[in-house]
């Protein structure tokens, strides 16, 4: 008989986020019921929703073990550390605190510095109140992608911590941020130049299956072509 | 005679992002001495300063207790959690799983996906190469101010943990992203409705020597009036 997943992931096929947090639970040997969000269908504006996250973004992650009174996790990092703590091995974070800094670092350049600037409520702003054409918006994903990329690409190539890895020879959340991007740049049509460090390690994590198996295109309600 | 403090902080009077560091380094007694940054005068995009940081942006930290190799930490998340490991008491953060999750994402919901948007490399965009002119970008700002402090005002007001602070009665890295978009929508002349338990716990902090030790107005640099 099945048994019912310890966890519960509000997720959607493409987001970068849901991406991130897939990677995690895999790369742990988690296994997560998901609960679709259509953002097309703008589901994630619903009164539903926003009683699981009033940002209406995804992801949001239920763990059965938490107490009844307590709200999803929401916020892709704050999963990402959840699940380290609560199931450490194997670990995605360094256990120096100076690495730790480092990996969290990297990640936050793209978790918060880049994707949030690319989001479909920053894209409804821009293409109405903010009079934004198609061509507009477009130049604003790939002007704040390849910032994002690009910055990830000087420290990683000057840090002498970068390994086969962003942080030695294990993946750790900074590669699931990295990889996060990568996963949904061919997406939207975007190509960033220069960043020889970055496609590198994205290769490395594809060899990976708990990347592998997080890809877009492999999810449940991804266009078949 | 003097000691050199251990941490040396990249900063500048006014960022919402410095001055969560500064409260982390009040709260737990750290000294720092801090390098100014002039985000005015557009140092943060000078050659000196993208070797520290690439992505152009403060603050950023220097723990002398760091081997020499080390680059400075980078992204105000990721130096917080780095204090919260090297000098654990007093904390910023709860102590079970649940409850870091839920103070991070609070975080997270300000740090990451509210304070970027505002940033001046996003000034600078929109006004020069998106068009904005002053009523549009000051529109932007308090657009997503109103989004990201509403959003946390519903999970305060919803959720049983929220006390004192938000997160029961002892400040945590929320009430620090909290206070520090508080901290700066004065400066840039927005004011937010509807979020009187952010408004209280604002109030809260103020009365902690940590936060009000850090308000722009009290650094090196600020105007005198």
């Amino acid at each position: 008989m099945p048994t019912t997943p310890r966890f519960e992931l509000f997720s959607f096929w493409r987001t970068s986020a849901t991406y991130r947090v897939r990677v995690a639970l895999n790369f742990k040997g988690l296994e997560a019921h998901e609960r679709n969000v259509d953002l097309d269908a703008g589901e994630q504006r619903s009164k539903e929703f926003l009683a699981v996250n009033p940002l209406g973004a995804i992801p949001a992650l239920i763990d059965h073990e938490m107490s009844a009174d307590s709200a999803p996790i929401t916020q892709s990092l704050a999963i990402l550390e959840y699940l380290e703590e609560v199931k450490p091995t194997p670990a995605l974070l360094p256990k120096d605190s100076y690495g730790r800094a480092r990996v969290r670092a990297i990640a936050a350049m793209l978790a918060s510095d880049t994707h949030p600037l690319i989001t479909p409520r920053v894209k409804k702003y821009l293409t109405t109140t903010g009079g934004f054409d198609a061509a507009a918006w477009k130049a604003w994903q790939g002007h704040w992608f390849t910032t994002g990329l690009q910055a990830v690409e000087a420290k990683l190539s000057h840090d002498s911590q970068t390994g086969r890895f962003a942080h030695g020879d294990a993946p750790t959340i900074a590669d699931i941020c990295i990889a996060s991007i990568l996963a949904v740049t061919p997406i939207f049509g975007i190509e960033v130049a220069d960043i020889p460090t970055v496609n590198r390690i994205v290769a490395e994590c594809e060899k990976v299956e708990a990347f592998a198996k997080a890809a877009p295109k492999r999810q449940v309600g991804a266009p078949t072509e």
